[in-house]
């Protein structure tokens, strides 16, 4: 049984946290790189201990009759964990984003100012079943200096706990005090709500996790919140699109991953396309199993094509649907997004290029294609290096958020006894 | 008598000004430039109407019994307004803080990233008394591309009331439209916790004013929030201190201008600098009529002091008042700021900067200063051109924030149909 940690432990654990950032803050870039590398060879050393303890979880879980997808996420596997291993390498690669000096400049009195890049401090990680949640938040807090608070989904809880063991145990042969990396090793949900107010020892909370989840902390914290992935993207078909760019890209931002949040949910098209392709349009969506939700006029046109409402446009499939919106023009297009939109990731397919600006200046959204897939918007496929997750909010950091994400700045002012 | 606005007209507010962003965002920077004159000009040519409505806020004030200070917060002149205008004019100045390409690259694919500064969309201002802010806001927001709900104090909503009404008739000779500055009219508290709720039509909440605003915006507001102010700002004077040096810095920062969130609120003094100039220090501050609240050492050496107890050290005093604490080395200072501090400025008076550095590294405040007073926290002191506020939190934007701090970015991929 999980044993449940008393309500005061919760703000023990973030004050040792605390007190752990002040000293990692002061570590150079080789000491955090070491330990980081120390940290994997523990992990690749104790594939047995982990898949011992995940084993537990998907037995849990198989009770709990959660279904496949799920129990694939939960699941570990040598080869998963060597994955864990090879990510904390990369991240040991990865420029420190601290101590970067962004402008230095002189006062008319000779007061010397310099803005420089510090740790957070203390990142609370709110997140659901994927353990490697575990391994990648903590790695790229460490490395931007911060210490670490996980809270992570009590379906995999026997899989986090043993995964964050052999952290610490990794951690008393570095210059990392253990304690920088807490694990709330309870499945109570009062736990969380500790989180979401304490000020005074989190700087910041990441959700990663469904829209319940995310919505949960952001309408219960006082502690800031970098909101990350609910994606309900959509794709706007223009009249001028070239047919082939638009199927090919359609089909890809709707199937390679339906359950990402850069996945395509609704496509919106153009009346005359709409006339002049439907055909083509339909028979290539038949052909890669995706079913069709619609407006008025694709029922009419779609054979099999259901009825679209409210919580079709609003909502995320995650799963091989796609609703469908014919629209007169750039401006109705526009609209529905802005209406539906959660400020993701938007594309435009078409040959005008005047059309393609004033789509990507008038949608409000972290990331505006044209004529190419949502599928990028993503740390990895950008060039980041790696990511904590995908802002959708517009404060501090927006889109894939990398190590510099995790920072602050402080101004540091060098005098001689100036007074104002 | 004021007129109290239905429950739904602040969310139609907010929807008119949300619609008036997406045309203020495609505006070029003469465009807004020409506007924030116009602006100016009306103010200055409507000195007569603002004062009139101001005399009615004064005489309420009256009635009501309120403190000089405050009444001199809310009275406004011919001078006043001048300033106001001229506000604007220096905000049309600045370099736009949009439609900069912070960096831009070109993946291997061929697919092309750029990162752009946009506009935030509508910001929410929530402040109290000072009818300066209503110009000040508005000046900063439509520069930056953004559109404003303004939620000033109900002690001076007919001078608000009356600049907004100026503001707008000026408005309409420009190509902003009028609907960007949005005035809620109603001295109704309901009102404003419906801002804080508003996240489809806001998108950043700004409280100016005191920390009971502050943190009822804080802690009620799903909207994010940019948190600015509360300055409880000390000031350590380590045993290398130069004396001449410390005592100007500390008179300074206390006396300068007391009631400003960068005052210095405390003393914190090495036992020995304090044995050796305990003298020089008290007679210093009884000739700025400064009042000592201490810890047992201080009050056992000065006269009159008064025992600083939990609220000496917790909050501003915003007076000519000073608590004062001994400490026996730096870690002593660090942890009384950690615990007492509100992230804002901190100083430290030494000549062995090694002890500076490790102070500055050691202390989480937005400004750290070494030598020099802590009055330097402020936008024009630092050579920002203008301040919206000045931030206390660690996300998005850190001390004084200027244009760019109401900025978000977005991605703009062009491509020619590229998948993953």
């Amino acid at each position: 049984m999980t044993q449940i940690i008393e309500k005061t432990d919760v703000k023990l654990q973030a004050k040792q946290a605390q007190k752990a950032a002040k000293t990692l803050a002061m570590l150079t870039t080789e000491e955090k790189n070491k330990a980081l590398l120390t940290l994997a060879d523990h992990l690749d050393n104790s594939v047995e201990t982990i898949l011992k303890a995940n084993k537990i979880d998907l037995e849990r879980g198989q009770e709990k009759g959660f279904d496949e997808a799920f129990m694939d996420r939960l699941s570990l596997s040598k080869e998963r964990i060597a994955d864990f291993a090879n990510g904390l390498r990369q991240v040991a690669e990865l420029e420190d984003p601290t101590g970067e000096i962004q402008s230095d400049w002189t006062l008319e009195n000779d007061l010397q100012v310099q803005k420089i890049t510090v740790p957070l401090g203390v990142i609370g990680m709110i997140y659901e079943a994927r353990p490697n949640v575990t391994v990648d938040a903590t790695g790229l807090a460490l490395k931007s200096g911060n210490a670490i608070v996980l809270k992570g989904g009590s379906n995999a809880i026997t899989s986090n706990k043993a995964i964050v063991d052999v952290m610490h145990e990794a951690l008393c042969e570095t210059a990392i005090p253990k304690e920088a990396v807490q694990f709330i090793n309870t499945t109570d949900r009062e736990a969380t709500q500790q989180l979401f107010t304490m000020k005074e020892h989190i700087d910041v909370l990441i959700p990663r996790g469904g829209g319940a989840l995310i919505n949960a902390v952001v309408n219960n914290a006082t502690v800031p919140v970098l909101e990350t992935g609910v994606g309900n993207c959509h794709i706007y078909i223009d009249k001028e699109a070239d047919v082939e760019k638009a199927l090919t890209i359609l089909i890809n931002a709707k199937t390679d991953r339906p359950a990402v949040c850069n996945a395509a949910e609704t496509v919106i098209i153009h009346e005359q396309w709409f006339e002049n392709h439907k055909d083509q349009l339909i028979s290539r969506l038949q052909e890669h199993n995706v079913a069709v939700h619609g407006d008025e006029t694709v029922i009419n046109a779609v054979k099999d094509a259901e009825k679209a409402g409210e919580a079709d446009w609003a909502n995320e499939y995650l799963s091989l649907d796609i609703a469908v919106k014919i629209v007169a023009n750039l401006e109705e297009a526009v609209d529905h997004i802005d209406r539906y939109g959660t400020k993701h990731s938007e594309a435009i397919i078409t040959e005008d290029s005047a059309t393609a600006n004033k789509f990507m200046m008038l949608v409000d959204a972290a990331a505006l294609y044209h004529n190419a897939s949502t599928r990028f918007t993503d740390g990895g496929a950008l060039g980041f290096g790696a990511e904590i997750g995908i802002s959708t909010q517009k404060l501090h950091a927006r889109g894939p958020m990398g190590l510099p994400a995790l920072t602050t700045i402080k101004y540091l002012m060098h005098g001689n006894g100036q007074i104002r």
